[in-house]
């Protein structure tokens, strides 16, 4: 049976790998819906190859132009966030992918589930901030939520072949990002483009300003709780530079299993594609003797305290994940347009979510709620901070 | 239910960490027969302690004294081969862990096959001889055999959650042994002393030995090819001087799982006792921070031929393997009794090798035969060699 695949996000980093993946296989899967922000031209080139009955882009223009451009194809076009729900909530698709960066993901994601399609899910806004949400519907739906992230991955690859009442801990590696290295002292004048230069993995712009912070491992600290229903405090951090192991898990019986294998997002997103079974594909294996050395370290929680903070924001629960996400991505967009500083990052998420009074994220009002405050908030900080300059 | 198991060797090392993997669980374990070659004290020990209804020793002699000294006992003693057989293939027994060292292991462990017993294997020469034979009837038998070495239940952990069809190849680490940064020159004049001083595992000094000419990983090769059925080509070595990944298996998608852990012995013994559940172990937990680093190189079948040796053997076929075993079993008992060097190991090995006719290995006729014509011929050699000191 050929599975027919929407993807959200279909001109990012994620969305090219998975059409990529898609492209491999015709003979399993078919696209059938397409997303995308900005992107019209690369996103039209990807209509003409694959052939969607339904896209959809983030403004009215972008559609109107587009469907001028498209007019010889028989194509719905639609935007804004109707047009996301559409995609998502396609009634023809299995599988939804779940690739858009940031909170922007959360409502179709959130749709797809409540609409029983499958989620591969690269999209850890939804979880980080509206896991409970998200996972109860899941469960209400019979839905399986399928990770991409390529820790999420490992770990799912490994309980595939264990029981969860086995585990004593799983261990999220991270590469540590570009300024592992560094001082505070240095790390507080980093650049946007220093920022930018991620060393091991090639991804979007915000993820790949996250992994500099370490806020992205705590973004998925926070996404591995909820994705696998586990505590917390069962949840480490490793620093692998290199990003070969993937990630593990520790079982009580003090045997430890791991996904290793060269970075590249293909194999994580052809697993969810393709679960229970694997794909064959063609690409670099993985040699140990030429790679010579792996080598480990406990996070530097003082010098990154995102990662701190998303510990923090999950024992507290309710809102304060969703506070600390939005923070975050109104902070690293303003890093972004260089309005502020790298480390201005850490601390307009440290103070907001200091002035935030937590309420219960059991409903999708409370979340986008909280959201909306806690971008206001940091935006009242950046401009602070703009003006001292 | 209580699982019965009866321990082929329990005064080795396999032996006595199976006995603390028990001693730990009593609740699901109980030792019904134990046998052991010549420490008939510490046999009377674990006698005392475990309460086994039968046990066997190698000699009539021994088995006298020890009748003796346990006469305030209801125990049967036996000795010899008979004695071996009658302890593996006791009614009463759920699962016969087979850890005696060298050929010596055969006979009893495929007797415990044909006699419909679960096989915790730690003997390899078991299925380095007479793969054919021992899988063939543990098929006819509907017998499961259950790795113990830490390699192969390290194989066997992952694939509890993969599938056969999926794998492209699986790699066994080596530790590399004691001689891993020796030159060939330098190996050549190793004392018995440094050939027993293994940078990783305490084990028995037979394996440390072959550990240090990498036989060790030849056998592992050969014994990998019958417990998986694979194809010899399937099999790599990678040499991982800190003995922390125990395996890992490559998938048709690129993605390889692992099993990782502190090189224990418990682990991959308890998980072959326990399987498919896991055991609480309380035990030192892997702590890749504070390793640091691990390391991988291939391994340089130059300097180490043995385990060319070991490939060619399995490539060639028949009675083979089982000259490569015994020829060697007679060269490190020689080192062992420092009546040959090091390096004489490898080359009486490669010479008897050289000169057999190969026979089908499908009888244990044939392989018995292959076994006492390698011995006597590795002993001519042996000879020689004194006689030119």
């Amino acid at each position: 049976m050929i599975k027919k695949i929407s993807i959200l996000g279909s001109t990012g980093s994620i969305g090219t790998s998975t059409l990529d993946v898609i492209a491999a296989h015709t003979d399993k899967f078919k696209v059938v819906g397409l997303t995308a922000c900005e992107n019209i031209g690369k996103l039209e080139e990807q209509i003409r190859r694959y052939k969607p009955s339904i896209v959809s882009v983030a403004k009215e223009k972008s559609a109107g132009i587009l469907k001028d451009r498209c007019k010889d194809l028989k194509i719905e076009i639609h935007s804004g966030v109707e047009g996301l729900i559409c995609v998502s909530t396609l009634p023809e698709a299995d599988i939804v992918v779940s690739a858009i960066t940031g909170s922007a993901g959360l409502i179709p994601t959130l749709a797809a589930v409540k609409a029983g399609k499958t989620i591969a899910l690269a999209n850890k806004e939804t979880m980080v901030m509206a896991g409970e949400i998200v996972t109860k519907e899941a469960d209400k739906n019979g839905v399986r939520i399928l990770p991409v992230d390529s820790e999420h991955s490992a770990i799912f690859q490994v309980m595939h072949g264990g029981r969860w009442e086995d585990v004593d801990r799983v261990i999220l590696t991270a590469s540590g990002g570009p300024f592992l290295k560094w001082s505070a002292e240095e790390k507080k004048s980093a650049t946007l483009k220093e920022a930018l230069r991620h060393p091991v993995w090639n991804m979007g712009a915000k993820v790949t300003i996250d992994s500099a912070t370490l806020m992205n491992k705590g973004l998925e600290v926070i996404e591995a709780k909820w994705l696998f229903n586990i505590s917390v405090n069962q949840i480490n951090v490793l620093i692998h530079p290199q990003s070969i192991i993937h990630s593990l898990v520790e079982f009580r019986d003090g045997s430890v299993m791991a996904q290793i294998g060269v970075p590249d997002m293909r194999v994580p997103i052809a697993y969810a594609l393709s679960y229970p079974e694997r794909l064959d594909l063609l690409m670099a294996r993985l040699d140990l003797a030429s790679i010579g050395m792996l080598t480990f370290e406990n996070p530097d929680m003082k010098k990154f305290p995102c990662l701190a903070y998303a510990y923090h924001a999950i024992k507290e629960g309710g809102t304060m994940p969703a506070v600390l996400n939005s923070a975050n991505e109104a902070a690293v967009r303003a890093f972004m347009q260089e309005r502020i500083g790298f480390s201005d990052i850490e601390k307009i998420v440290g103070e907001t979510m200091e002035k935030h009074n937590i309420m219960r994220a059991d409903t999708l009002d409370n979340v986008l709620h909280a959201d909306k405050w806690a971008r206001e908030e940091a935006e009242k900080e950046i401009s602070r901070i703009e003006g001292k300059h």
